[in-house]
C-alpha cells in the first residue's frame, strides 16, 4: 500500500475553468449574473483522470493519492469573500465526485476560500463541510494568500488561530501551500512554492505554536522547499535564536513530502529527516511534466527515487504509508480501500 | 591558496553602529546635524578582524576573503536616497581599511546605495568609486530592497540594465544578496536570504539576460538557496517553459557558493552542480555560529564539508581558488598576495 499524500486535480473538465472565468468576468462587470457551473458528467471525470493521475499512479505503482484542487489557481488574492466561497465549493465537490468515483485511489483535501486580509470564518465552514459531509482527510492552506507579496501575519499569529482550532477539533492535517504568484518577481513553480515551504518551517521555529496547538500536524511539500538542504543552517539558527531543539519541537507537528525530482534530493532529504517525519508524494500532475533524458523516466516519479534510498524497510513503510496513516488519521474511515 | 569568496564585516568598530543610528534618527527628526562617522583607529580595525574572521581564517586554513560590509545592514528599504549613499560610502570605506591592513587576507565586494523604487544611478558610481579607487573586486547586489515585499522587477528586467552595463564595463561580479527582511513573515536568516537566492535563480531561467549581457556574473550565495536541492525541478521547469537547458545558458553566467552548513548539503551541492561552479565560501562571520554538537565543529566551518565531498583535485582547487579568480579577475591586480 502506497499512499501519495499531494496529488492535485490539474486536469479538471473544461468546466470548472470556464466556470472560473464567468466567475472572474463577473467581477469586472457586476451586471453579469452569478455563474453556476456547467454540469460534468461521471465519464467526463472519470477520462480525466484514468488518462493521467490513474494512469500514471497505476504504472508507477502507487495506490492512494490524498487529491485536492489545482493549487496554483486557488486564487487567494482575489478579494471578493463571496467568489472565494463559490470557487472552493465548486473546486472541492469536483474533487469529492473524483472521490467517489474512484473510492481506492482518491481521498479528498479541501482548498479554502482564503481572502486575503480576510478573516478566516469562511474558512472554518468549508474545512468542516469537506470533512463532515464530503469524507475529507484534510486541506491546504495558503501562508500568503496575496499571491507572492506575503503581506499576512506568520502562521504563529493568532490571526490563524480559528482555523487552527477546526483542524484539531476535526483531526485533520493541513498541507501548507501557496497558489500562483501574482508577482514577477517571483515565478510560481521555481521560486514561490519553495519560498513559501521554506518561509513557513522558519516560522514555525521562531514561534510556539506547537504549544498552544500540540496536536495541529502540518505537511510541508515540495521537498520542504529549501529546509533538509539547509538543516545544518536551522540547526545553527535554533542554537542562535535559543529555539528549542528541531527534534523536540517543529518535528513533532511538522512533515515534509518527498516531491523532490531527483534522486541526490531525495537522497538528502531521506539523510537528513528522520524517517517519521517523511510522506511520500509526487505532486502529480503537478510542477515538472516530462522525462530526465539521462534516465529516459519522469521527472516526477519520485518512488523511483524513494525506492533507492537505500532505506530499511521500516522506514520504506513508513515513508510510503505508516506516516501518512498517522497524519491523516480519517484516511482509516474510509474503508477498506484506505 | 583557499579564497573564501563571501565574508561579511559584522565585526566593525562600534563606530560604523553609532552612525547609522544618527542617520536613522535625523530621517526621524530632519532638524538634526547630517551625522558624520566618529573616527576608527587602524589598532580597533585590526582587533576587530584578528580576534575574528582573521582567527577563524588561519585556524581553519583559507587565506583570502572576499570581503562585503553586514548584508542585513545594507537597509535598502529605507527610501532616503542620501541617506543610503552615505551610509554605503561609510561603510565601503571601513571595508576598504580592512583590506588595506590585511592587504593578503580581505579584498573588498561593494554594498550598493539601493534605494527601493529608485533609478540605479548612485549605485553605479558607487561600484565604479569602490572598483576603480579603493581596489574593491566585486558588489553585493539586492534583488529585493524592499526588504521581503519584492516591489522590484526581476533582475532581467532592463531596469537593472545601467548597473549591469557598469558592472560589465569594469569587469567585476555582483552577488546576489538581500538585506533584512522588514515583514514579519519572512525571517532574514532563515527564509529571506534562502528565498532571495532561489527566487533570482528562477528569474534568470525565465529571461534572457545573459544575451544581452553575456560577460555578467553573478555569485548566488548559500549554496543557491532551494537550487540545487531541487535540480530535477529546475531541469523539468526548463523543458515545460521551453527555456533552453541549465548548462548552456545560466550556468554561463550563475555561480553557487559553498555556504551550506553540513556535510550532505555540501555533498548534494557538489554532486549535482559542475565544480566549475561553485565558489567556496563560509559567509563568516554570518547567519550561523556556534558548534554542531554532534561533530563539535563549528557549522559555518564550511572546508571540512568541502574537503570531505569526495572531490578530484582539480575540482578542489576550481572551487577553493581558480574559480574565484575567473569569476573575480580584478583579484589578479592586487598582486602577489591574491
Amino acid at each position: 500500500m502506497i499512499i501519495d499524500c499531494h496529488g492535485h486535480y490539474t486536469t479538471a473538465p473544461a468546466a470548472l475553468g470556464e466556470f472560473r472565468a464567468a466567475q472572474l468576468a463577473r467581477l469586472d462587470d457586476p451586471g453579469r449574473p452569478e455563474p453556476s457551473p456547467a454540469p460534468v458528467s461521471d465519464e467526463q471525470i472519470r477520462e480525466s483522470i484514468e488518462n493521467n493521475q490513474l494512469l500514471l499512479a497505476r504504472e508507477r505503482g502507487t495506490d492512494l493519492t490524498i487529491f485536492s484542487p489545482r493549487a496554483s489557481a486557488m486564487g487567494h488574492h482575489i478579494t471578493d469573500t463571496g467568489t472565494a466561497v463559490a470557487w472552493a465549493r465548486v473546486s472541492n465537490d469536483l474533487v469529492h465526485r473524483v472521490t467517489r468515483l474512484f473510492p481506492a485511489n482518491f481521498a479528498g483535501a479541501a482548498q479554502l476560500p482564503q481572502v486575503a486580509g480576510a478573516p478566516l470564518d469562511d474558512c472554518v465552514v468549508e474545512l468542516e463541510r469537506c470533512v463532515t459531509e464530503l469524507g475529507f482527510v484534510g486541506c491546504n492552506l495558503n501562508p500568503d494568500p496575496s499571491g507572492g507579496y506575503w503581506t499576512s501575519p506568520p502562521l504563529t499569529d493568532e490571526y490563524w488561530f480559528p482555523l487552527y482550532e477546526k483542524l484539531t477539533e476535526l483531526d485533520v492535517p493541513a498541507m501548507i501551500h501557496v497558489s500562483a504568484s501574482c508577482n514577477p518577481a517571483a515565478h510560481t513553480l521555481g521560486a514561490h512554492y519553495l519560498n513559501a515551504d521554506t518561509t513557513v518551517f522558519m516560522q514555525l521555529i521562531s514561534g510556539d505554536l506547537f504549544g498552544r496547538f500540540p496536536d495541529l500536524r502540518f505537511v510541508i511539500p515540495h521537498g520542504g522547499g529549501a529546509v533538509p538542504y539547509h538543516w545544518g543552517r536551522y540547526h545553527g539558527l535554533v542554537t542562535r535564536e535559543k529555539r528549542p531543539p528541531l527534534d523536540g519541537h517543529v518535528l513533532r507537528n511538522v512533515f515534509f513530502d518527498t516531491c523532490v525530482y531527483h534522486q541526490p534530493g531525495i537522497d538528502l532529504l531521506t539523510s537528513v529527516i528522520p524517517a517519521a517525519n517523511i510522506l511520500f508524494a509526487s505532486e502529480m500532475l503537478g510542477a515538472v511534466r516530462g522525462d530526465n533524458p539521462e534516465t529516459g523516466a519522469s521527472w516526477d516519479d519520485t518512488k523511483r527515487y524513494v525506492d533507492k534510498a537505500g532505506l530499511a524497510d521500516d522506514d520504506l513503510r513508513a515513508i510510503y504509508s505508516g506516516n501518512a496513516r498517522r497524519v491523516y488519521p480519517r484516511l482509516a474511515a474510509l474503508g477498506e480501500s484506505a
